[in-house]
């Protein structure tokens, strides 16, 4: 149903869509999309303990290290990368942040968006991440702000697993086979020298919801990632 | 991922298909799918108003007159249609009865399956109805009940709209373009004739639904049928 | 919008509607309405505690004082009660109850329906006596069980409050002023000598719904009962 | 048990309360109430698209013809209309505004409030809109913000349906009935050329709502206007 | 698990400790504990009618009165007290207070917090509360906002009872038994002038949130206070 | 606040006990308790795949092999186990059955329960079987049905994490530190033969519960086991 092929990530923090995208990511790549990180902040202040636990350590060079980290995994998985540097505990979005991330909308026109769960207890920069990505789409949809622009049409909107899914009430309704990618998602996690205690918690993420996608099929899949949807499917196919 | 071409509808009432899926059975009948309609019981007692308003009429004349419209109404959307007459208002349903639906679960192999919403103030035939067929769905699953027999795989189940959806904690996550066959769906209204008062009412979700087909999507839907999902859908595309 | 003048409880034990909807019984009995309360079980075995205590006591003679308690406060709140003896902890229903519960309904024709909550971890009797009370109430209103009788129309259903009401997913959407019948509902706690702990519970519970009404309103209401509706209230006001 | 006779809908954009509430504002202004509607602002930019595509198009020009067609059906309503003027996708509302708002809460004092739903993921302009709409009355409730004045008591507040109601976590718990003044909603929907798309999406979702609230009573209803309570209702009576 | 000896309340406003948590406050007081309440506003605007209908009341004044009512509750209890003074109806909280309350986590490193309900319908200074509470708790976690300082662990939040649970989608997970300490709950209840009505009020929650817990024990217990919880609880034990 | 030092688990299928609750298991037995295990089924039609690809297997020959395998897994964990043999695929329970497991409440007089979780749209079993386990409880409390007997207290009750606990609207609400047993827990594992294929999905599943533990807390968890609480915790204690 759509022609466009670029997708879009919203991530709150500059490590993210590693974990909670890379497959997707990955595997539009491949398929030869354009796929655009779009990353709110770098995670400075809230995401990077080991950095910060090195002496003289600076915020600028948080970011630099952050921001580096980044755009090497954005390249293993193949994605363009972004830096709106808005800051991280708190994220705080102004207007002109807000505008900035609708124009990104009328520039790619993605074909879908991925970006974070509505709620996060552990999280607040999370749930406000995906508040001013979906908040963006549909000033994009809207003739005002930009007349004489073309209008967003209406990209479908996919929720990433937080980091403790029943807590976040977020409930898996896609399940996506990422098994052909896993090596590069694997790969870009080692990129993250700051969280290396993620790298075997999402590598059992992965497993578990590959799991989870053969019981719900007839396929044998080894890695999934798992989306809530924002909005109802649309579509001509039951099977 | 997969390769059956059968669709199974479990329909508490005789008549229930016809609004609330008759759009998809036309829609898989027309692209040469076998799809099989189990009406657990004709609506003999609580869906047939009109009947009952003739004099001298009997539980068996509302029986075969619902039979006899369910058939026309089945042959015009290209199904096949079984009759389990297990009764109505209430449906009572034996473990006999749930062995027989999960043998034609095991027989049919569907890649799909349509039932009812789980809840249902209005109607109890209803929840009860698709807690059967998913009953019989994962009695079908396993090993012990057929030895020997292959097993079933693990087929989508898609909730049918009810008739006042958010009474019945029911949401739409899967719109379906049933634009191409709606013709037939009106047709198969019209068979209907001891529900005429529905006709209007279910042309009028019909067309809701499309409109917000459209407005999730970037297409031009006129007509629409709604599904909740039970499960988690596995896939390979996010667009 | 009704003329019938008849009001129906649905009563899993014999003293459940004292303390749950005595008020609402008391108040429209004095507005000359026939209030009829169907215990589907004395509560024998499962709420009457004191009477067990009591040397050599048989299941019958619990019986015997239950149902003379609750004729007692039927009496004092104004309303007819009936019994339909179908035991207790477990409440068992057939469908021969059931119908004669239908009947019932097509008896009285009832403006207005209470009972209990949907969910109950405490107690799974009343879950089962709201899901007759409501199965009964559909069952009333089809053409076939009973044909050539009038059937229902479609009278509101309100669950009164629960022991806990939050651990039973219960939620008060009806506040009803009961201050001008209150003695009587105390008067009736005071019958119930076998569950005298629950007499000042229960006036606390009618006071603190008295404040919230009040709190809701413009009023100064002193004592409220609580319930929540099945249905959408159909109305021609908003204030 | 109130004796004001205003009637206050607060509508994010300048043409919701006409779908949404239109009904109720005929009828109550057909009993002799004063309603009054506050738009916060005119929808210019996201609700606007038809004016948007006539050449040479600017912001103020419009302003001025959304404000003149919510004139016009303000008028044939029967109501009274203020606006904000506070910009929409995205609307922000100062702590300034919101004084505003409570202050017309202080003013009025109406007896009922009907503003939009809780949530909507088409449009956060919606529930921004409800938010403030209920913060404003809670203000206007408290004694410091306006002390030696009379406070505000506790009138109830409706939520209009939703574009997509189950997306919107909306649920349908009045139906109104609004036949008698079908004819000025429908004359109403008729001055929104901007938005003619509407006309017949909402003549519908009018026809929809009558037959559930014919299903839910024993009347005979043929167009109702549904909504939401945020409080519990404050009542004496059941039928 | 933990060794601190510190526990945390955030109050909106300057009574709602006292109602609320006063059991909690005073049961770990008399243990020894540091308990340290931090009143965001005083409620001079929104809770202190009483005060307002003196003639000549001033803001000024409000504020100190309900300061000293506050210091003497505090006093009575056991608890520290601080007030941030941001103003109430509405309450606003720049960053710099909410910085200025991450200060405070890093001082103290509560063992536990406790704060207001996620929601509450009649009161939005309260969800703002514990969103604010909540929030400063995630930053004291981060190594950024304090580099080289100790960050906070997870102490586990608990939401206090609101006024009218229900309504505020809260439900009650602890019940914490408060009997030893309730003459100097209810002894600090009384030094509410201003809200002399609550003291009867939530005397009576007191009581019945004793009878609930004492029904989910084995235990005998007149006086309870009862929390839900933000977090899952970890622990060595199920008894 | 107890004094037996008896637990209880309700297992459907004669494995279930050992992937859900074998730590909680492990570590009361190993804290001197006796824990008994009281297995529904064998899951001899339904969770013995394995065994049915045998030639010539024989439905008797199933539920030997699974009764030995949960006997010896039983023993590793240190647990008493008994057998109900109601049936799998479907499990059903009579009332004689029910009065059984109330028997065995008021003999054992447990401490704690545990079962399944509430829902599970993938195995009709497990919610049967915690159904009937919080049923005969709710027997065991009465006193009409073993006059003269002693009655149940109100042992809590935690239901065990499902195969897909999103799927079955279940949230971790207790975490348990398991790491001290895990061995046993793992040892117990490998003794089910006949699903091999989940030894390594619960092994994640205990290290990411295990991640979660740590996270919410300021211990140190490698494994843990997640449970949900069906009553509200009684306690003296926050921290």
């Amino acid at each position: 149903m759509q022609t466009s092929k670029h997708g879009l990530v919203v991530s709150a923090h500059s490590a993210d869509f590693v974990w909670r995208a890379g497959g997707a990511i990955a595997l539009y790549a491949q398929r030869g999309w354009t796929m655009t990180v779009v990353c709110l902040s770098f995670g400075e202040r809230g995401e990077s303990a080991k950095l910060w636990r090195q002496p003289g350590m600076t915020l600028e060079r948080v970011k630099q290290d952050r921001r580096a980290e980044a755009e090497r995994a954005a390249e293993v998985l193949g994605a363009q990368i972004r830096f709106l540097d808005l800051g991280d505990y708190p994220l705080r979005v102004s207007d002109e942040a807000l505008f900035q991330l609708a124009d990104i909308y009328r520039e790619l026109r993605p074909a879908f968006v991925l970006t974070h769960s509505q709620r996060d207890p552990y999280n607040f920069d999370h749930p406000l991440a995906t508040h001013v990505a979906q908040e963006a789409r549909i000033i994009a949809q809207a003739h005002g702000p930009a007349p004489g622009e073309p209008v967003l049409g209406a990209p479908p909107v996919f929720l990433f697993e937080p980091h403790q899914p029943e807590q976040c009430e977020w409930k898996p309704q896609v399940l996506l086979d990422i098994t052909e990618v896993w090596d590069k998602k694997r790969q870009a996690f080692e990129l993250m020298a700051a969280q290396e205690h993620l790298w075997e918690y999402y590598t059992r993420v992965a497993l578990q919801r590959g799991v989870q996608a053969s019981r719900n099929s007839d396929a044998k899949i080894r890695y999934a990632e798992a989306y809530q949807r924002v909005f109802p499917q649309v579509t001509g196919e039951l099977a």
